[in-house]
């Protein structure tokens, strides 16, 4: 254990073994962290929330949460969670394991993420949003929830396995991007996406099937579905069950 | 009063009664707080700024200032104030009363905010933008004030009341967007927008008035003027004055 | 030299004469920063990374870096750098003089950047970025890198001097932008700009040349190139220069 002695920490939470918290570092009653984890500086954990019926903010083994990050009570996060700085959590998120969040990205909560879900910087989680497993998630991307806003239907997106979402990009209310699909960047999308295709533009129109796109390393083999040529940063076992999946 | 012993309060600020100061956080000497306000941790109210001409950064009663905030010198909010995490607000900022403003939003001052305003996550207030009251913007939005950059021309935006901005839309400089307007997601706005119509697209053209949209709540009632339906989170007589307004 | 009692200054730390740092700022141990400098307050200067293969954070004399703000070992700045608050900047980044970077700014690092460059708030550059002489980026501009996301393959876009990339606008992998060149608001850019030209839209095509647009003053002299009317905030002899090359 290695609290930083300008680290307030609450004699309430529960920290697990082996556990760092940075200095400047604020973490509140209602706070679970698992062992080995590390707490980077100028964080604030367990933000009190009416909205988070008394929940805590739960974090599993061995994770690493940058500086400047700011989590909710009322969350849960499996093990392997690994942020960049300055991300903002709020209560009702539920999210598996091996989790990456970039820098800066804002969940709102109430929303579901699987396991190995990886989003990049500044990153925008609706309310009600379902994001699958293997899941990539580029800057500036924003998952939207209201049909009509402001007004209370909340109609959450829902982004399935292995599926990637490019840079700049909006999902509308409601829409379905198919698993191992593609939305490209800069792209407004409407419609629901089918699974294995690209799609782009403004309003995001079918491109082509994912297998058309080819790597640009000379091989010409095809980029997608991605485990094929990508495994960096899983877990080696992973890594081996991606390669056995997917042909690498 | 409660003051965080981590806090530096200058002695030259001026705190209202019943104020409370987060940990780590810092209040400069020209600051004027109004009673019964919160401010969280690892802020920053009343960074020193020459454009601020020796004007105070003054907050009315009841405001909540979320942690790791940033607030220049040199502007001015009425009462109830709200805001998320992460806010930038520089000098020359005039704002009225029950202002929102989203997490990692960031004001770049010399702008008029109307009252009941309300930003969702890190909108781009561009200086000498007009905002009026009761409007509605949404993540990622960005008002422009520069028609070719970089220049000393500033032709700001203005924002009609009631009208609502979605989410990754850029208003060009000196558009105006009227009453009760509705700018689609993923917009670029290069025209004015007349009030009570929906435009939508890169660049954006009138799609359909607001009147034509209904509320996918089952009852297909329109959700437009929104206050007809939604008045969540606004003071109980607001509250009513719209519903009696707009005929909820 | 002025030390907050709260900052954290590593002994290690090489700070030059005349060095300001501000409250609850940390200072790790492989930080060389020039003299005449001022880091706000809540910063974290020299952010251990192993992708930094132990060369330090290097700032030059006069670098101004406002509050919240995180840079990482392994990357260096020529004199004069100035940023906003909540700049992230990661290892790798080479970066010329005179470079502003602006609040919320994300460089991700193993990039090049020029000397005289702006970035307003919000901005990202993606690794193996190169940005040329006197470039302005605006807010929300992406630079990205990954032609097939996600993989191993990285191509950098490359910005030629004096160009300029309106707000909300992305520079898709590998592309590269001429001198002089402008890429409108809300543009998706797919192509190889010309020098000289204005491109817009999603994806981004040719509009004029940019000697067609006009200053908005009432003067209808060439709004471009730039320097001709606009050297605010350059060094006098830069200035000067400017006038001299651009006509003024």
């Amino acid at each position: 254990m290695s609290i930083h002695p300008t680290a307030l920490v609450s004699p309430r939470a529960q920290l697990g073994a082996n556990v760092t918290i940075g200095a400047y570092t604020i973490v509140e009653d209602n706070v679970v962290i698992g062992d080995n984890s590390t707490i980077g500086s100028h964080c604030e954990l367990g933000h009190p929330s009416r909205l988070a019926d008394g929940s805590p903010l739960q974090l599993g083994s061995g994770a690493l949460v940058r500086s400047h990050s700011i989590f909710y009570e009322g969350s849960s996060f499996g093990d392997n969670l690994v942020t960049g700085h300055r991300v903002t959590v709020r209560e009702g998120t539920r999210a598996g394991k091996n989790l990456q969040i970039g820098t800066l990205s804002d969940f709102q909560g109430h929303c579901e993420i699987g396991d190995y879900v990886r989003t990049h910087s500044n990153v925008h989680i609706g309310q009600h949003s379902k994001v699958g497993n293997f899941v990539w998630i580029f800057p500036y991307v924003v998952l939207t929830n209201d049909p009509h806003p402001p007004s209370d239907v909340m109609l959450g997106c829902e982004i399935g396995d292995y599926a990637i979402v490019a840079t700049m990009s909006v999902v509308l209310p409601g829409v379905k991007v198919g698993q191992h699909a593609l939305v490209a960047a800069h792209s407004n999308v409407a419609r629901d996406v089918d699974a294995f295709t690209v799609v782009g533009g403004s309003p995001a129109k079918f491109l082509c099937p994912t297998e058309k796109i080819r790597l640009k390393d000379g091989t010409e083999r095809p980029a997608y579905p991605w485990p094929s040529h990508f495994q960096r940063g899983y877990p080696p076992e992973i890594q081996q069950q991606l390669r056995d999946m997917f042909g690498a």
